[in-house]
């Protein structure tokens, strides 16, 4: 049994929280925030608290809140020795109060508060200074049965800003779909399956192999049309970009 | 029964043969193309030909060939007031011949050689001139198992634009996210659960609700760590770019 004290109430906390409840093996002991109402609703299957000094004994302190707050809260714990670890994709190891066991669990995944999530889909990344924690932090994930990756203090900062690319820029790039299509007046539904088999089809052939398209092939033609069609400087800014971007990737 | 004579032998019309094989109210009578050899290995299930002077009778006569080429295909066809349809979702209608009753069926995915696709997730875009041609030319579509869409000629060169963006630049936006995975030699397979649900999530929610991350909370500090992190000049001029959009979609 691994005992686990939450903090935070964000997305991501809360996602674990409901994760680590269905399995048998991981106990959520206590759940701490700044502002208990945000967690009030659970005080009858979880013990809650807003007060570090009211914190219980645990196997692991998992820090799920913003960024900027991860290193004053990691300080004011009352306590030294024990695991502490974040669940950061961007903040350092080092900002976790060296009084502690540092250690990172960063579930690389894109969490919404309304959008129910598979956790068995997310990639567990983890750092530790020391081989028991990343056991203790390996088994946790193992447990919710994602699969855990162990990354270096360089590779986890790449796998966060390569993720804004995947997920945040390719959401604006569908956004800028979205407004295309219905600019005329055209369903943004009929765009919903080609993004679908572009995500699909990345799951077995790289990017590189998977690209198509007028900018690969450099037709002129194609892409002097379609520069005329956008009337929004962004959009006419971001093609440029992207297209002479795929023609360098493909030597057209 | 719709009888079709295909030209051409690229992937639309290789995928578009597979899938009309299927069903059992389409029979493609012929198959035609420039060079026989692409198609010589389907000689013992269809007519094949070269030559545009053998082409037999049917109810449809569709083009899936490159964009420049439709032109001087429809022309040359030695026959007049049959329907005529090309698959391109970038060429005009006006391209076909005006000796033939001219249509667009424009099915909106990615189509490569060696990726086998579920032809009933492809939605077909129709453009026409006169109502039974797209009477028919639906029926085509629904006989594959296919959503069909009737649009029109402003319409259909906007969806493929978009659908530039939505397919080839995301596609993109997966090699640079792999590129900086491996630039520090993580495994760009932690990337592709997020992708997955990346493309998931805006099949319920608008990509406008489904955005997240450092742009649209105008995180400063994450920022600038992803732009230090990033020493290719185009990488970070596609961070700088699409950062400066989310930031002007959510007034951040």
């Amino acid at each position: 049994m691994i005992k686990i004290v939450l903090l935070g109430a964000g997305n991501v906390a809360t996602h674990l929280y409901k994760a680590f409840k269905t399995t048998g093996n991981i106990k959520v002991v206590q759940w701490y925030n700044r502002n208990l109402k945000a967690i009030e609703s659970f005080k009858n299957e979880v013990n809650i608290t807003d007060s570090v000094n009211n914190l219980t004994e645990a196997d692991l302190y998992l820090i799920a809140i913003n960024d900027d707050a991860i290193e004053n809260l990691s300080t004011s714990l009352p306590f030294k020795n024990r695991l502490v670890a974040h669940t950061s994709g961007s903040a350092s190891l080092y900002d976790i109060d060296k009084k502690h066991k540092r250690a990172v669990f960063y579930p690389l995944q894109t969490f919404s508060k309304d959008v129910e999530l598979d956790i068995t889909t997310v990639p567990i990344c983890i750092e530790s200074l020391r081989k028991q924690d990343y056991t203790l932090l390996k088994n946790l994930g193992e447990n919710l049965g994602c699969k855990v990756y162990k990354v270096n203090p360089k590779q986890r900062p790449a796998l966060h800003l390569a993720a804004v690319f995947v997920n945040n820029f390719t959401n604006q790039i569908y956004r800028i779909g979205h407004e295309i299509a219905e600019s005329q007046g055209a369903e943004f539904d009929i765009l919903k399956p080609l993004i679908t088999e572009t995500a699909r089809k990345i799951q077995d052939v790289s990017p590189y192999m998977a690209q198509t398209g007028p900018a690969k092939r450099n037709d002129k033609k194609t892409i002097k049309r379609h520069l005329r069609l956008l009337d929004d400087q962004d959009h006419k800014d971001i093609y440029n970009l992207l297209t002479n971007a795929i023609k360098k990737t493909h030597g057209a």
